[in-house]
């Protein structure tokens, strides 16, 4: 049988021990779990960073993954403590809108997460992510069921992810993330350039235009800005070689305009 | 069965692959061990950093959990190879006193390592971490014994850990760390403070004073400062969605007085 | 049985997603596999640093342990992807060199990995790393074979790695790392450094002379430049407790000169 798989995605930080501290209560109750750092290097407090980093892990976790997501400023506050399932995997974390790319798919499912037996003896009100997430987690990781975490939740805080508008001729975006490389992926997704001539489309971006849509960045001279679809499955603007980013001083929400 | 857990806890960070060869080296001795990263960020040669960074997992992980620290500027020098067991833990690493905290534990017990059948065909002297505390660790994952490894140390190095003193209607301590958040741990423990009303309690530091003992960061205004029991059981003084350390040029050491 | 070991060398750093998306799909294909972290810290397709840190991590790991490496700058262009198997150990990734510490092993046999069962449905041209190798590497964690994956490649492309050049009387080469105690290890192997009397050998780097060879940072006054055998068995140059590299300029590639 598999062992439990769970993902960490918290904005902790790898410096401190906090992340460790997690993992041992997690393994302290699910001995065989196989732990994975999605990431801990969210910006302190940044949920909507936290969204679009969990959305861009749900696609290649198999079934059954729990994600346990801590970006948390309100801790210890009247906000829930929130378990969810969608499309069989599972996650557990604040009802603050980090959940939202589980809470989005069909048919997801949000319960509260009652302290009580779910949780340790004693819970720290500034470290929810150790002592109320992590036993929610493991419950779920046994085999445990929502259910029995607390009552269903109708209405959980969902944010706007950010999205493209369609034009006739062109499509309105927004850059979501600029990686490690300075490569800047977009809000608008293939599907949205999947009809016009790859070469006839023109890509606007920090006041440069980028000519046609590229396969890969090796198409282009070193150096050069390059227009493709990414591994995200979305339009991204990237250097060969270089760091977009930094060059053209993109950042998260720089608006990205495509016309053909 | 539960799989052999083992941490690490080193100043050798995550850029150069020294980790990754120790964890090499486990898992070719116990390879069905699960390895937790405790922490990597320790600075070059910060025996007490080391020890409050240890201190602070020791409580969240499992029975028989074997806890591998490095943190060790006379690597190779006369400074002993040290294993110690206590309440059911573990600990490898170097007797400078990084093991302190378990140390501390009563009824810990401490040996020497012998290299011979415990370390790695050649040990470099550089490198105890891997040539001879994880084959020590190993040892200890398999169920060995503490006697197997070597002679009982009577007088293993300690440290001073950042302690609390008592007054008459108050409490000296000092900031033992600053987080990623900004947010101070000191070395007052919550007993300390138990008697006062959290009202009438003032806290002292960098040249500001905090009225209060509040319960969650969420109970002051957006960038205002807050004292707390923080969720090592310690006070801590954070500024609600802001880095109170940096923002009060509060670094490890820095005085708090508490009076009522 | 153990289980099937993977580690994973990258240019991803750790801030983005990438690195847990690999995780997921390895993890996907083979639930019980162990995922080691060798490095994801170097510089963006940097192919000889990528290389350095393969060679390190090597002797460290047992037979069978599957290396996934991937700094990739050509990803999606006609460079093959790559799986090398050489004394027991198998390697994934690009074939741009960054195999070369396995492809120079005696006896190393590489093949190409066809697109097609061995690849996710849909691969994405700029991330090879996740839905071309990650798969080839569970192939081979599964223990399947090279001969599965695609036709034997004759020549696939090496790099030079630093060497060191023996005269009469001494050896000159070069740093490879600077590592984050600003240790300099270099390409000099101890070898080189086993006939002369270890009192009389001057080693001149970064303008500076350094006498004589020690046994560990240990033996020389606080901050005082030492020359050793380093911990991959090659010579250092190292000051106690300080940062040589930092201290004396020092970056991969400075010429290190060694006479007696």
């Amino acid at each position: 049988m598999a062992p439990p798989l769970v993902t960490l995605l918290t904005d902790f930080g790898l410096a401190d021990t906090y992340v460790a501290q997690v993992k041992g209560v997690l393994l302290s109750l699910v001995p065989a779990a196989t732990v994975v750092d999605a990431t801990h290097a969210i910006e302190p407090g940044d949920i909507l960073g936290g969204c679009l980093a969990l959305e861009s892990i749900l696609p290649h976790f198999p079934q059954g993954t729990v994600h346990l997501a801590v970006v948390d400023p309100g801790v210890g506050t009247a906000r829930l403590p929130l378990a969810v399932a969608a499309e069989g995997q599972l996650a557990v974390g604040p009802d603050n809108g980090l959940l939202t790319p589980l809470l989005a798919l069909p048919g997801a499912r949000a319960h509260a997460i009652r302290a009580g037996r779910f949780a340790r003896a004693i819970v720290a009100p500034t470290f929810h992510g150790r002592d109320l997430f992590a036993p929610a987690a493991a419950h779920l990781l046994a085999g445990g069921s929502l259910d029995d975490l607390g009552p269903p939740v109708a209405a959980p805080v969902v944010v706007a992810l950010p999205a493209a508008q369609l034009l006739a001729g062109g499509v309105d975006g927004e850059v979501v993330q600029v990686d490690r490389f300075g490569n800047c992926t977009t809000s608008i997704p293939a599907a949205a350039l999947a009809s016009p001539d790859p070469a006839a489309v023109r890509v606007t971006v920090a006041g440069r235009e980028v000519r046609g849509l590229a396969r890969t960045y090796g198409e282009v001279a070193d150096g050069a800005l390059v227009a493709l679809i990414g591994a995200t499955g979305r339009l991204e603007i990237a250097a060969r070689n270089g760091a977009a980013g930094a060059v053209l001083g993109i950042n998260r929400g720089t608006p990205v305009a495509v016309r053909w």
